[in-house]
């Protein structure tokens, strides 16, 4: 998927919410206990749930593993319905992947070609040879750790290099030339909003997808505000918020209502007038 | 397993051989194309013919992952078959995960409940936050990132930060404190040789997980030379050069001589006398 094509869907659909599927197994509702794949069945209930709000899944690879091969083979059901019922859906595999030449080879081929999703999370900490082969998938996307949004980013992101900016700051700087808008994007933890706009003075142009909104205490709007460029830019992410916003059978019905609420704030904070007139923007 | 425990393997053996089980499906030998499961039945031969030299084997998961679930299940197969067969060998799964709190807690329960390794190779990137889980599993390995063998290591882990470290320095000072010389490994590849005495000085007891032999041009005698302390503290990591040493039916009895020299030449390295009047050094 291009970013012209990303960010017409999110005109669409006045959202630019991303659904994390951390499809936690000892938080899902009770219901779901005597399912052989609960994993699934939950997933594939929150999807036709909350697709009308959404512009991207984000299923998070540690909730399927810990399920072993059972918990993989639910993920790849999960990517699989999306890819079906809504090819135009952007999905993330939240996965944290990075190793050297011919194992990162791999690992795209992993989730490009075997999983099939259109983005993966990638950890910089290894460098350029880490990232590359993910950037040779034509309309598939990158999506790099920079400033994430627990507590111990401190313990390295925000340490001070020579000549003055911060790791992850080096880490946008150096990796914007690897790529391109349209097959890199970044993480940047919602509780950092307001280095967001520093961070936009290095990547002005490129997607952000944003954690930490919802339970982790991130804000909104404040990530609207110094985190919007001119075609959204933005992918937030909410997950427990909507999928556990309640624990009984009606749990579908509720993550429906939460995601349709965040969708609302989205639209209003994208502005529809102005919005509408950006469909005719060409890709720059 | 203690890393005394670890170490008493090692003088038994008189190997610090890790074989890395990167059973990349397109090197498979040709006598196997046929096989449901070929990352499986490979493994067994390879570990059926390299046991007596080695003292862990470390499977990538991105060899199993490009497989999907099925690679998962191979996965699986693989580490159950050497707990049962060789419960004193230490498994490493060569995952290099790194995730928030919650997260990080679901990865530590897969790869150390589920999966059934002794230890799981991990990113420093996000901070502490993303270890923790780890170090708190008894008998259980944190094998963290420090200073990696491939050439884009420079882009980030050779970084000055404030106070004249390196980012890969600073890894190792401040996650050091985090864990003990029981539960937390460090990566540093082989072709970094030369660096290997400067990291004994932040980190004299500590076991080292070194790739980069072999295949990649490290050099075995300069990692002992510069790398070995008085526990040994070692674990080298021979991949392809064991593992596709023949690509016809004798790809076994290929990788078991090889084994068998990887494993002479670190008998020679420890010293035979010495060694043995380790045997009865004690827990720091």
């Amino acid at each position: 998927m291009t970013a012209t094509a990303l960010y017409e869907q999110i005109l669409r659909k006045q959202s630019f919410l991303c659904v994390g599927l951390d499809s936690d197994r000892r938080q899902l509702p009770a219901c779901l206990s005597d399912d052989a794949e609960p994993l699934w069945a939950f997933n594939k209930a929150i999807v036709d749930a909350t697709a009308a709000y959404a512009v991207a899944y984000k299923p998070n690879t540690a909730f399927y593993e810990v399920a072993g091969a059972a918990g993989w083979q639910q993920l790849e059901k999960t990517v699989r319905y999306i890819r079906r019922q809504h090819p135009d859906i952007f999905i993330i595999a939240d996965a944290k992947r990075g190793d050297i030449g011919n194992t990162s080879q791999r690992y795209a081929e992993a989730f490009f070609d075997t999983l099939d999703v259109d983005a993966v999370t990638l950890s910089p900490y290894m460098g350029r040879d880490t990232i590359q082969p993910f950037l040779e998938y034509p309309g598939k996307w990158a999506v790099l750790l920079a400033l994430t949004s627990n507590a111990s980013s401190t313990d390295f992101e925000t340490l001070t290099v020579d000549g003055g900016s911060t790791v992850y700051e080096t880490v946008l700087q150096k990796s914007k030339e690897w790529g391109t808008v349209d097959n890199t994007m970044y993480v940047v933890g919602a509780t950092q909003a307001a280095l967001l706009a520093a961070i936009r003075k290095i990547v002005p142009q490129h997607f952000l997808l944003v954690p930490g909104v919802g339970a982790q205490g991130g804000s909104l709007e404040e990530v609207a505000c110094y985190g919007m460029n001119d075609r959204c830019g933005l992918l937030v992410n909410i997950s427990r918020d909507i999928l556990f916003a309640d624990s009984s059978g009606g749990f579908a019905a509720a993550a429906a209502a939460k995601a349709q609420e965040w969708q609302e704030k989205m639209a209003l904070l994208m502005g529809n007038g102005e919005s509408a007139s950006r469909l005719s923007i060409q890709n720059p």
